[in-house]
């Protein structure tokens, strides 16, 4: 009897916490949204078209081109509506013929990815001693004495993506400063079957650009295992890499216009161009098409919602940023009746629900995203986190907007990013229909809400 | 009381058990081999030479020719006697270039590793419709009709190594008998970061020998969904592989003789020669070292065993096993003598124990060889399971030589293997260490135990 009480006090209990609230105003709409998922078909269909028939999209490429025109006609084909493709000027690098050797005290060739941004070598290449680093902080210890004219290697454990990438972000400039004539960075990456992962670097502005390419953990490893034998050791660099003019491309964008209150956005989305190796499946063909499947079974389930949902396919995340700031400019002032905006940008790995990102009151904020991420614990995504946004997003959450990432398991993501291993097959079929549902069931919810997550303060765009 | 007696009385039965046994004789300078290997540095540092600065060593290259000059050297200088090279003549297949490429629906460069042995196409190279099956039985299924003027693609998922090899090795000629031109197998690994990994094919006799070539799981699977998606597949193939004239290669051969019966012999050892990518460094430049360095720390100790210790290095284990006969060949009739022998050939992760297949009282060999076993349980090296041997001393298991082989736990084993990630950088220490080890163990005590595990059945060599 105590027992049983107990129970039924418990469940009074969950009841009256969870009457009214959005977990229980939407549960029937987010059970049509999450079987329609997980019976999803068209999701995967439209990823292989995109990664399997256009392929890699880098900013200024042909196939990036090739992509914004096949999504914007797959969203019209969805029954997304004001589908538009805004110009955007994208930074065009190549990266042309590339290729390294050690030549003492072993021939033997490297595997390399230049680095997104590198400028060439000369036309005969550079020849140098190579001296390898574990830090920053032993590249300053060893100084200009050390690494004047000579090759830097940035031979530094994969420590989390964050923590590591800053080696290939900044390391070229910081190696340059002290006078290197190129720099090698070991990819930054969690296990290697011999891949090299490119990905950009950033210059800074006053020390020389020198050419820079990630090599593989293997390579780095046995240089610097040569190096610890006591062996000077000397490699050659080939790359014939080079920026080009500002190249045409655009932001790809469409709706399903809101029934109550069209002037008030929900975004979500995910990036279009890719880097020019692999097929840019996870990074992040995965994002847009979770977003665009989501849109389109909310579409096709008649389920239209309050404020207008927009899916944005933005361009040119990898090396410039120039489709965010395009799309916080084409918003104009009609981005204070951004509600909500949700980028996904770590690939489609089961997911476990989203991180928030917000200015003013971040803890009622997640309240009630709770109450929505509540919807998804059917599928195990039902945890809202602290900190969300991305790259693409930012320029809006700059201006107050709100910003989610679909978060995952992240189990392999960084295995296969940037490298010629991010291909279609490492997108599982449950996993892309469970990370449609979860967007699916935000978007939706966040779109239908009586009250907005944030309060819009304009009516107007 | 009751709880205590039991105990004792279990304490007691084991005390029994073990009083005599090789366990017990051997616990001493077990625990001294042990103790040695697991603060070993020799095994790593010669492990780096062979991969690092020799580097991969395929039957009839100049490198294969440096390994066993390299060798017979090192064994001389960790202590070992009659060090010897006696000559093999070996098959010497040279790869040549080789690409691949999808034309249609899609122009998409194949990531391939022509297979050894392989013939070469015609200078033209081989463009054709792809036709992928998912068995032997699906290919027999699809017919002539379906194949003839074809390229088969063998689309075969990991089903573990042996079970799916066989469509790296008898798949082009199976093709090939129903007319394909050419034969792609999807590498047969568990996982792929766009890794191809070669291997040897088998021409069956009396059917066209056609190319083949190893492809990527990625590859394979974007084939498949395009040809799942309704599309013709066109690939073109080209490869100007050859086999040359049988090649000068050598078996490397050193001992430490036994203090009291030198003719009796226990071999250890693995393969000296490799695939022509990547260093060969867990296939098999571990299997070497770890029976190296375990006989120079059986000598450094001054244990020296009743029999001879004798360490072999075999060579072209991988494309023709001309070393496993020519050893044979070699011992002639004092292969009778050889009284137990450990081939190392699945790589350096950390040892589990040693498999063994023997004729005769397998049973009562098991018994005594789990009671050397039991030595290993400080190291969880102890399990003794039936199945042992390898493809070098297979010769000689042939003629009543107890086969051993040491086994790990074979997590990545067949990810790296034959691929371009075979690298030292693989085989961690205190994985080599622990082999070193149980190798050591093993190998003193099978030579020095008072009864063989087999009876010699003739002194003169």
């Amino acid at each position: 009897m105590m027992q049983r009480a107990i129970v039924f006090l418990v469940g009074a209990g969950l009841l009256a916490q969870n009457a009214g609230t959005l977990t229980e105003q939407y549960r029937d709409s987010a059970s049509r949204l999450i079987d329609a998922s997980l019976a999803d078909e068209g999701g995967m269909e439209k990823l292989a078209y995109l990664c399997d028939r256009i392929g890699n999209r880098l900013s200024g490429s042909p196939s990036l081109e090739k992509a914004v025109a096949w999504a914007a006609a797959q969203m019209k084909a969805d029954g997304l509506s004001n589908v538009v493709t805004p110009r955007v000027k994208v930074p065009h690098w190549v990266r042309g013929n590339e290729s390294a050797a050690l030549l003492e005290p072993v021939a033997h060739p490297l595997t390399i990815l230049g680095l997104g941004g590198s400028v060439a070598t000369s036309k005969r290449g550079i020849t140098a001693e190579v001296v390898p680093v574990s830090s920053f902080e032993d590249l300053d210890r060893k100084g200009r004495a050390a690494v004047e004219g000579k090759i830097v290697l940035f031979n530094v454990p994969y420590d989390g993506y964050n923590r590591t990438v800053v080696y290939r972000t900044t390391g070229p400039s910081r190696a340059a400063r002290l006078g290197a004539v190129a720099a090698l960075v070991r990819s930054v990456t969690p296990i290697s079957l011999q891949s090299p992962h490119t990905g950009a670097l950033e210059y800074t502005d006053g020390f020389p650009k020198i050419p820079a390419a990630a090599v593989t953990i293997e390579d780095a490893l046995l240089i610097q295992r040569l190096v610890d034998a006591g062996n000077p050791v000397t490699a050659h660099l080939e790359m014939d890499a080079r920026m080009l003019p500002d190249a045409d491309s655009a932001n790809v964008i469409g709706e399903i216009p809101g029934r109550e209150r069209p002037d008030e956005v929900v975004v979500i989305g995910g990036h279009l161009d890719s880097w020019d190796v692999g097929a840019g499946a996870q990074d992040d063909g995965s994002g847009c098409i979770t977003a665009l499947e989501a849109a389109h079974i909310i579409h096709a389930l008649g389920l239209t919602p309050r404020r207008t949902l927009r899916v944005v396919f933005w361009t040119n995340e990898e090396n410039g940023g120039a489709g965010g700031d395009a799309y916080r400019a084409w918003a104009g002032d009609t981005v204070k009746n951004h509600v909500a905006a949700i980028e996904m940008d770590g690939g489609a790995e089961k997911p476990t629900g989203f991180g928030l990102s917000a200015s003013g009151d971040l803890q009622s904020m997640l309240g009630r995203t709770r109450e929505i991420g509540a919807l998804l614990a059917r599928i195990d995504a039902a945890s809202i986190l602290p900190g969300g946004g991305g790259a693409d997003i930012a320029p809006i959450m700059a201006d107050g907007v709100p910003g989610l990432a679909l978060r995952t398991v992240g189990t392999h993501y960084f295995d296969w990013h940037h490298s010629r291993a991010d291909t279609t097959d490492k997108v599982k079929l449950e996993d892309l229909r469970a990370n449609i549902a979860a967007m699916a069931v935000m978007a939706y919810v966040l779109a239908d809400m009586p009250a907005a997550l944030r309060q819009a303060t304009s009516s107007t765009r």
